[in-house]
């Protein structure tokens, strides 16, 4: 079912974002082009996914949450993009293609990134979103401080300044929230915002967010050291060859694991306290720690 | 009365500016003081001036309109930044000033960039603006419009495809309506919202901005050829050596003197259609092709 689910989504959001992408005139077909291949490089969507889930969990309509799914993937393409650049992380590759400085230049790969994160928030913000007016500021607004200084660009900030440098769990921990957890966070906010959800479901799919997201960075940091160069589509260790800190190399190998099932158990409790059927976030939960890619 | 106007809208934006990136935790310090860097690195500050200018001329009071002129200056410098990037026009000055990417290094000039624009829809999209939530959407909505693939990010893209190539006046013109034009236009647009002004004035202030637009583009390519490198902040002839098409390239210094003063003449018209004492945007339309900086 969770299979199903997410192979529904991933088409889904990816028919979305290609809508709103091919709708935009010929102006610039290179730049038109890259936003496209950095959006559409394919990924398992979970940000997209969380926005479905937790929506139609709440009583949302489907169509409702999909331009809230294709604006937080706008966020999370762009920030691929920019992260993959030479003076970033100098990454060639992204799920087996090419990056889009690569396919591209470097100068097409920062504008696209530019425009992809400037596309989510028009597309949040267009006047025929379905939305109550009140909540597209909500939804803006809690994108935005996802997404900047506040959340993933600090945290990538964190990350390259840590770089080279031995840091604490704690480090790690914050870094990790911010530079991946704000934004999947903000991918059930959005939802908890178009459901107008109650404080107590809004309290427990938060926590659900919290432990997904660091879950999901503990298996990250796990994968670099365990899954081969085919199944994560990048060159692997590529985490140990840039010498940073990782969960693994700060609690052993055991140690990670251990911490990624904490942190599933904590989901799963946070769900268990909603009278809702929630067996598909649970097994998403589930999932996280337990992929391969 | 020009001249204090604009330091006034200097100095005030700049406050406003200051005040929401101080504002920011100490998280990721280096990105923190990049940001600051390249959002008040100076700059005449054209667009924070048309929000004051044109919401008073509409009765709006100055305190509703600090965000919108703070937020659309946020873009407008971080497309700077990014501009000024190696891989873009490798600019290692910018208003006599070091370049972000330069006082800090690359990765943090991107980020800085990126997280500029982010800052830009918070600051909008904060629940204590003091705008109704209609008029926040709209505004966020033209700011998007302006600064994305339809606007800002599409004409820097055309404007690299453009350059060491020959393009026609049309296509000169398209591409500078979308790099600098359409961020002109938003920011007189965010203060008509802000005045929720009648549709005549909205047309006589849009042909207003669509006007000095263009002019400030044409000046602007007349200063490179005509000014000298401290008066400017950057190389002098930089544009030439860069083989990129300018209006005094396509019409000849004289005529793109001519069609600088033809489009003031034009601004100064639609400005007469209004029943108010406009005295002040004149100025500035004529300010806009007189200056030497």
């Amino acid at each position: 079912m969770l299979k199903l689910a997410l192979a529904d989504c991933q088409s889904r959001v990816d028919a979305v974002l290609a809508a709103h992408i091919d709708a935009l005139p010929q102006t610039a077909p290179a730049l038109k082009a890259a936003m496209r291949h950095g959006a559409l490089i394919g990924g398992k969507r979970i940000r997209p996914f969380l926005v479905y889930a937790v929506g139609e969990l709440l009583g949302v309509d489907k169509a409702k949450l999909d331009r809230l799914a294709a604006a937080v993937e706008c966020v999370h393409a762009y920030s691929l993009i920019h992260d993959d650049l030479p003076a970033m992380d100098d990454d060639n590759l992204r799920r087996g293609k090419p990056t889009v400085h690569i396919a591209f230049d470097e100068a097409t790969a920062i504008l696209a990134g530019d425009a992809l994160q400037t596309l989510a928030f028009e597309i949040i913000s267009e006047s025929d979103a379905g939305l109550a007016p009140k909540a597209q500021v909500a939804m803006i607004a809690a994108l935005a401080r996802a997404s900047g200084y506040l959340g993933m660009c600090g945290g990538q900030a964190l990350d390259l300044a840590g770089e080279g440098k031995s840091i604490s769990l704690d480090e790690l921990t914050r870094l990790h929230n911010l530079k991946t957890g704000a934004l999947i966070r903000a991918a059930v906010e959005l939802a908890l915002i178009a459901a107008d959800a109650s404080d107590a479901d809004t309290a427990a799919l938060r926590a659900y967010a919290d432990a997904i997201g660091l879950a999901f960075q503990v298996q990250d940091d796990i994968l670099d050291i365990t899954a081969t160069t085919e199944e994560i589509g990048k060159p692997q260790g590529s985490d140990l060859d840039a010498n940073k800190s990782t969960y693994p190399k700060l609690l052993g190998l055991d140690g990670a694991r251990q911490t990624a099932d904490a942190l599933v158990a904590d989901a799963l409790s946070a769900l268990a306290k909603m009278p809702y059927n929630s067996q598909l976030l649970a097994d998403f939960a589930r999932y996280i720690v337990a992929r391969r890619v």
